[in-house]
C-alpha cells in the first residue's frame, strides 16, 4: 500500500464479528504446525481431516456422475473379464450394477449433468427426495402431521448458507433480535452481528443436561423486551453444538408453545441428527405437527456418519412460512431471491445430499457395505466420546453434563488459577500437547463458568496417547 | 400460516434487490416448460445446460480424487489387459498414467482428501498454483511487475461469492457507493442493494464499442459527489457482461489513473478472460504493474471453455490491500474473516480451479485431447456468436456494437412500437419462439434505449432453427 493511501472505513459489523472456531487458537495451531509441531485438530467438526473414511456408496456414485463415460466402461470391463478364462478378478473388483444405475438415474434426472447451474433452490428431483426423507423419518401418514413440500426445501452450501439466508432476512432494523442458546455455535452470533442485529441469549440448564423450560425462555425474552429489542426468532441446536446435549421432547414442546405465543420463527439446527448414540432423534418438524408456527430446519452432509464437510452440501426446509408485510410474498419467495443471487449450491453438494436422503435399501452388496461402514463410524465416534469422558474423571474439577450427542463434548473446567481464563487454558493445552480445542467463551457461557469444546474425532490410538498428557497438563495447570 | 399470524417485516434491502438473470422472464420460461413448450435457455451463461461437453482432463481427475481406490485399480486393470493375449483393449481404453499421477498429487497435497474442510482461503497448494498462473499469464519477471502472492488469493464459491465478500466490506454507511458500468451484470447492483449501499452508474460509450475514457468516469463521480455519495470502488467487467465487449488497454489505464486519483478500489471481473475470439486478454493486474492502487480481480471455472458452472469454483486476488481505519488490520485480514464464517469453498470447486490454472503441458495424449477440446469449444462459441450477429442484420433497426467476447451479445433493439419495452419484447419472443433472453433494463441501459442480452450457447442446429423465427418475430413486432 502506498504511504499516502488513506485507511479504508469498512462495515463495522464485519469488523466486530467473531468466529472462535476459526479464531486465535486454531490460528496459533497453524503457526505451530508450520514450525513442525504435531497438531491434533479438535477445534472443529471435520471428521475426514482426522482419518474418518468416506462412505463408499456416496463416493462411487459421485465419481461416476463426474465422469459418466466410466459407467458404460465399467460394464464392458466386467463382461470382458467374465468371459475371460485367464481372469482371476471377481465381482467385487467391479462397481456393482446398482451403483451404476443410480449414477445414470441422477444424470438423467438432472437433465444437464454436473457442470450446469441448477435451479436456484437446487434440482427438483433432489428436493423431492429430501421431502420423502423427512416424511419417512418423521413417520408422516395422511391424517397425521403435515407432509414436507419440495417447494419449501432449498439445497444449500452446507447448512451455514441457510442460516445466513434466514438471518439476513429477519434482521430488518437495528433493534431486531434473535434468541440463541448459550453456549451456541458461533455461526449464529456471527450471522446476527454481520447484519447488525441483536443476539438475545437464553441459558439452558447445564446441570440438568442442558435442558430448558418455559421460564428460561421467558426470562430472556422479557429482558430483551425491556431493552426495546424486537425478538423475531429463536435458534435451537439439537443435538447441541457445542454441548453435544440431546434435547428431550418436553423442551421442544416448550419452545414451540413459546414461539407460538410470541410469534417467533423457530430455527432448528438439526445437522447432528444422526449423531445420537442412544435413544432417538425427534425433529422439530415432527414435534411441531399441525401447530402453525414458522419453522426453519437445517440439515447437512458434513456431520452424521458422512462427514463430507469439504463438499459443502445441505438443505433448509421451511414450514408455515410467514407472509411478508406490505407485499403479496411469503418467506419462501424471499429465500428464493436470496438463493438466486448466489445462483445455486454446488452440484456435488447436491448429489451427496441426494445420496444422504436416499441410502441403499435393497439387501445387496451395496447395502451391506453401507450399513457396515455406517455402524463402524458411529460406534467408533461413541467409543471415542466415552474415552474422552473417562479422561475428564481424572481431571480435577472437570464436569461434563448432558447425554453424548453430536461430535463434541463441552466440559466445565472448574476453578482455574487466579486471573487465567479458558482461553489461556486452551492456548496452554495447545502449546504443551498439540491438542487444538476452542475455549468456552468462544461459544458463550454463563458468567463465572469456564469450559472448552473438544471434537471427539481423533483416532483412538491418538486419543490414547494424548489424553494422559492432557490429564497431566490439567492437574498441573489448575494448581496454578 | 395461521390466520392470526402477523405478517413479518423483513430486511427491505433484500426485498428491493433485483436479479433479472433469474427474474420474471426465466420464471415464465419455467412455467411454459412445465406446460410442454420447448425452451432455449439463453438468459444465463450456462454452457453445459446447452450441450457443451465438459473437458475430459478436468472430469477424469475430479472423478478419481472423489474415489481414490480407482487410481490403483486402473493401473491393475491396465496391466492385466496388457498381459492378456485375449484382450483387444488398447491404451486409450484406460486413463493415462499422467492423469492418475495428477490425481495422486492432488490428494497428497490436500493432506485430507475431498471430504474435509480446507483452510478458509482454500488449499494452499491451489492458491500457489493460482499465483503461478497469474504470473505466467501476465508475463511476470523479476524486475518487471509484481508477483502474485498466494496469501492474497481466496478460493471462492464461484466468482460471485468474492463479489459479496468485497461489497459487504466496502459498504460501511448508507451513503457509501460503488461505481458500476451500465449495462452491468446484475450481481453487482444486487450485492450493493443487499447491504444498503449506493450504485453509482457510469456509461461506457456503446457506439464506440463500449469503451470509456476519463470524462465518462469523472462525470459519474462528480454527480455522485454532489449527491453526498462517498464513492469507494469501481467495478469493471472485462470482457463485458452483458455487452461481450473487450476492453482496450487505453480504457484500462484510464480506470487505473482515475482510481488512483480518487483512492478507489478497482474490482475487475475477469471471468470471461478466455472468451476472447480475436486479440489478447490484458489483465488489470498486468496493466496495473507497480501502480499502488487497490485491485481485486475475479476469475471462475464457470465460463471460458470449461463452463463448469455447477461446480461453483473461482478465485479472488487482491493487490495493494488497503489498511483498515482504526485497526492494525488490512483488507486481506477481513476477507479472511468473511471466508472463515462460511468455512471454505467446496473441494470439487477448488480442485477444478487448480486444474484450470494447471492445464496439461507435456505433449502427450492428455495434452492433445485437452487442446482439441478447448479449440473445438472456443471455435464453436465464436461461430455461434457470428451466426447470431448475422441474424441481427436481418432485424429491422437492430444494431450490435463492440467486439465479440464473453458468452453474450447485447443488441440495441431500435424503436419498439409505442409503449412497449424491451421487457415486453423479450416476453413475447419467449412466448412465440421459446427463446429465453433477458431484457436490457435488467442490466441497466442509457435512458431511451432498449436492448436484450442473449447467451450465444445453443447448438448450431438449434440456432439455425430458431434464428429465422426470431427474425420473423422481430420484423413483425417492431411494426407494432
Amino acid at each position: 500500500m502506498s504511504a499516502d493511501q488513506k485507511p479504508l472505513v469498512v462495515n463495522s459489523n464485519i469488523l466486530q464479528m467473531e468466529y472462535a472456531v476459526r479464531g486465535p487458537i486454531p490460528k496459533r495451531a497453524a503457526v505451530l504446525e508450520k514450525q513442525g509441531k504435531k497438531i491434533i485438530p479438535c477445534h472443529i467438526g471435520n471428521p475426514q481431516a482426522l482419518g474418518q473414511v468416506p462412505m463408499t456408496y456416496l463416493r462411487q456414485v459421485l465419481s461416476l456422475v463426474e465422469d459418466p463415460a466410466k459407467i458404460e466402461r465399467e460394464r464392458q470391463l466386467k463382461s470382458l473379464f467374465e468371459e475371460n478364462p485367464y481372469s482371476d478378478l471377481g465381482d467385487e473388483d467391479f462397481i456393482s450394477e446398482d451403483i451404476l444405475q443410480i449414477s445414470e438415474e441422477i444424470l438423467a434426472a438432472s437433465g444437464t449433468g454436473m457442470g450446469a447451474y441448477t435451479a436456484s433452490k437446487g434440482h427438483l428431483f433432489i428436493r423431492e427426495a429430501v421431502a420423502e426423507f423427512i416424511d419417512q423419518r418423521d413417520g408422516y401418514r395422511p391424517g397425521k402431521g403435515i407432509p414436507a413440500d419440495s417447494e419449501s426445501i432449498f439445497l444449500t452450501t452446507g447448512a451455514s448458507q441457510g442460516v445466513y439466508f434466514v438471518v439476513d432476512l429477519l434482521i430488518a432494523e437495528k433493534n431486531d433480535g434473535i434468541m440463541i442458546p448459550i453456549p451456541q455455535y458461533p455461526l449464529y452470533s456471527a450471522a446476527i452481528k454481520k447484519v447488525g442485529g441483536v443476539q438475545v441469549n437464553y441459558y439452558p440448564d447445564e446441570e440438568r443436561g442442558w435442558v430448558f423450560d418455559r421460564s428460561i425462555l421467558a426470562d430472556a425474552y422479557k429482558k430483551a423486551q425491556k431493552e426495546g429489542i424486537n425478538v423475531k426468532a429463536i435458534v435451537v441446536i439439537n443435538p447441541g453444538n457445542p454441548t453435544g446435549a440431546v434435547l428431550d421432547e418436553a423442551s421442544m414442546l416448550e419452545v414451540i408453545e413459546f414461539a407460538r405465543d410470541h410469534q417467533l420463527m423457530i430455527i432448528a439446527d438439526e445437522v447432528y441428527q444422526e449423531n445420537i448414540y442412544h435413544g432417538k432423534f425427534h425433529s422439530f418438524a415432527k414435534v411441531l405437527g399441525k401447530e402453525q408456527v414458522s419453522l426453519v430446519s437445517l440439515h447437512s452432509i458434513s456431520k452424521g456418519f458422512l462427514g463430507e464437510c469439504g463438499h459443502r452440501g445441505g438443505y433448509l426446509e421451511i414450514r408455515n412460512p410467514p407472509k411478508i408485510e406490505g407485499t403479496s410474498l411469503d418467506f419462501v419467495d424471499l429465500l428464493n431471491k436470496q438463493a438466486s443471487v448466489s445462483l445455486c449450491s454446488s452440484t456435488p453438494g447436491q448429489v451427496l445430499t441426494y445420496l444422504m436422503v436416499k441410502p441403499p435399501s435393497e439387501n445387496n452388496r451395496t447395502y451391506q457395505t453401507y450399513i457396515r461402514e455406517k455402524e463402524t463410524i458411529l460406534k467408533d465416534l461413541h467409543e471415542k466420546a466415552l474415552m474422552v469422558r473417562e479422561a475428564f474423571k481424572e481431571m480435577e474439577g472437570v464436569e461434563c453434563f448432558g447425554e453424548t450427542g453430536a461430535l463434541y463434548l463441552f466440559p466445565r473446567l472448574g476453578v482455574l488459577p487466579g486471573g487465567t481464563t479458558d482461553f489461556d487454558y486452551c492456548m496452554a493445552l495447545l502449546e504443551e500437547t498439540g491438542l487444538c480445542t476452542v475455549n468456552g467463551s468462544g461459544f458463550g457461557q454463563k458468567p463465572g463458568t469456564q469450559h472448552l469444546r473438544i471434537a471427539f474425532l481423533p483416532p483412538k490410538d491418538l486419543l490414547k496417547q494424548v489424553l494422559p498428557k492432557w490429564i497431566q497438563f490439567h492437574n498441573r495447570y489448575v494448581k496454578g
